[in-house]
């Protein structure tokens, strides 16, 4: 039987073409007449390529991670100072991020033309950071419009930061099927999502400039960000929330040492996503499954090798168990937080769970 | 490599709960404080029990197949003098088409409550006849913006139309594959649409009254919409339509019958295509697939059996060459849809075309 849900599907248009980014910018771009890019410093050239063919009147390229309120404000200062019609970001979660601050205010479309696998480009959810607090929200006018996809634009990004950006968006896909809003049609896009980022992050290990696997990767992590803003935040991304606010630590390395741990917590518990999990990594388990796939893709690995302090450990589980989802299939206290904290500290090999 | 291509989601709310309709539709109608209530004379009683709780100022119990403009009209002006602000549709193809219709001219919202597996609900697409032509566009603002689905409403369809009806939705996903508009993220869900399909009417044949099996039924029949609204009509639907026009065939009969043939043809020369139907109908191919599937349903087999006369093969053959879509992975002339026609015409296995 299937359980009652309620979902919702964003309204979206994908313009997905290696090589192809300048040419769709300018298609998508046309019935513009003022644009405003936002990118970083460091991808103001690559952004003025790329949005060459269409009509921008200012090009911002101040970025900055959890984008603070303060370069919020100015950024939609210029915007209504330029009456610009459509924004065009052009970056990871930085540029993204500030672009939707500007759509909040101003409800002018986005463009965006994302450079790494975090997903932002397929939710509706913004953040903004004040004296170091970060507030988010669901505002469907910051869900970006068009989404232009050239798996080109990733030959550039390093090995390891494409795994570990990569392990990011398969935990979109793995923590979408146990997260409060998972239901079939979520779970239909996640198993996709895990099949090909599994796929193409194993030949992108192989071949970072193999272009196939960029365009795996890419396809896979947009599916994982479509289902995991369908379904919400599960106990993986909840943790991991906790200890990027709480103790600075790298957010898609983060997420990727966690999840194999949460995964060997959950999964015996929730037997249809664990089935699902090792269906998509064509293995007997979720369990083996990540385990082979970390082990082949010499991935991060420890909580202690990113920066975080075993003597954290205790104060971390209790901020974290207030934020555990009640839909969590498998029973959470703070011993069990500990535990996996500690397994993820020292970078146990998670078959060990198994043998539990 | 995955190729180009330019993907519209379109944006949707779904409530999917068994014997929860009646909730659903007050939930989703809560905002709405003057409701027209769209149905057929014959699901009127069912319309009104399940609006009770709704504010219905107008209850329209005329609709017909392929809505007629002079119909459209009438319910414009009904819908236009009460002033309405939500339009709910309780049916099939004809009491959402003719909600599609008044949505189209007034611009107020639908929500839909589909009792049948057509999956008209889950596209933008509108249709009208007059003088005996049929027109159709596209036009966003006839999505409904919400559905409700509930299972139990198909316990009362009768075994022999529920399987004509799914294979009308098995046909959706599979033209899907081949169709225009074909990318990875349609056939997605295409594949799992064709996979639930199969189950789901595996287990309505054997007990047209398994809750679980209508469930089953419901969630493929809603994702092959949604694939096919995406990628447009494939050969199968053009033929279909055909058909249905100039010979007046019934709708889902017509197109379960023509499913197999078509499949046969096109896919040897689909190899992505035939392996995604073979995996989802767990078969060594897609022709055996379906072969084995319309076998075990005891589904409708051929054009003679619905009333097309073989003389009008020829005739029928000429009308659709000019319909093919460009996009086809196999060339087609006039033999090859006479063929097809003829195979169509008296049933014959389709086993038989993998012995050519």
């Amino acid at each position: 039987m299937i359980s009652s849900f309620d979902h919702r599907t964003l309204g979206q248009r994908v313009l997905f073409g290696s090589g192809s980014a300048r040419a769709n910018i300018a298609d998508a771009s046309a019935g513009a007449s003022r644009v405003m890019v936002v990118s970083s410093e460091r991808d103001a050239r690559l952004a003025a390529v790329l949005t060459a063919d269409s009509a921008v009147v200012r090009r911002w390229t101040e970025v900055a991670q959890h984008v603070p309120t303060e370069l919020a404000d100015r950024a939609r200062d210029a915007a209504a100072a330029d009456d610009i019609d459509l924004i065009v970001s052009v970056g990871g979660g930085s540029a993204t991020g500030l672009a939707k601050a500007i759509a909040m205010t101003t409800r002018v479309p986005i463009l965006a033309v994302p450079t790494t696998y975090a997903g932002s480009e397929a939710t509706n959810v913004w953040g903004l950071t004040a004296d170091s607090r970060k507030t988010t929200g669901v505002d469907d006018g910051v869900l970006p419009s068009t989404v232009v996809y050239d798996a080109e634009l990733f030959l550039r990004l390093p090995r390891a930061l494409s795994i570990a950006s990569g392990l990011n968006a398969v935990a979109h896909g793995i923590d979408a099927l146990w997260a409060p809003g998972a239901d079939p049609l979520n779970a239909t896009l996640a198993s996709e999502a895990i099949r090909l980022l599994a796929a193409g992050l194993r030949t992108i290990s192989a071949d970072p400039a193999s272009l196939a696997g960029r365009e795996q990767t890419l396809m896979g992590a947009y599916l994982a960000a479509v289902s995991f803003t369908s379904a919400g935040s599960g106990l993986h991304h909840k943790i991991c929330h906790v200890l990027g606010g709480a103790y600075g630590l790298a957010h898609a390395q983060t997420h990727a040492v966690l999840l194999p741990h949460v995964t060997a917590f959950n999964a015996s518990a929730a037997p249809g996503a664990g089935a699902r999990i090792a269906e998509a990594l064509d293995s007997r388990t979720a369990v083996r499954g990540l385990e082979d796939l970390y082990t082949e893709l010499d991935a991060p690995r420890s909580l202690r090798d990113i920066g975080f302090n075993e003597s954290d450990i205790p104060e971390a589980a209790r901020l974290i168990i207030p934020t555990v989802p009640a839909s969590n299939p498998r029973r959470v206290d703070t011993a069990a937080i500990e535990t996996i904290l500690r397994a993820a500290w020292a970078g146990t090999p998670i078959r060990e769970y198994e043998q539990e």
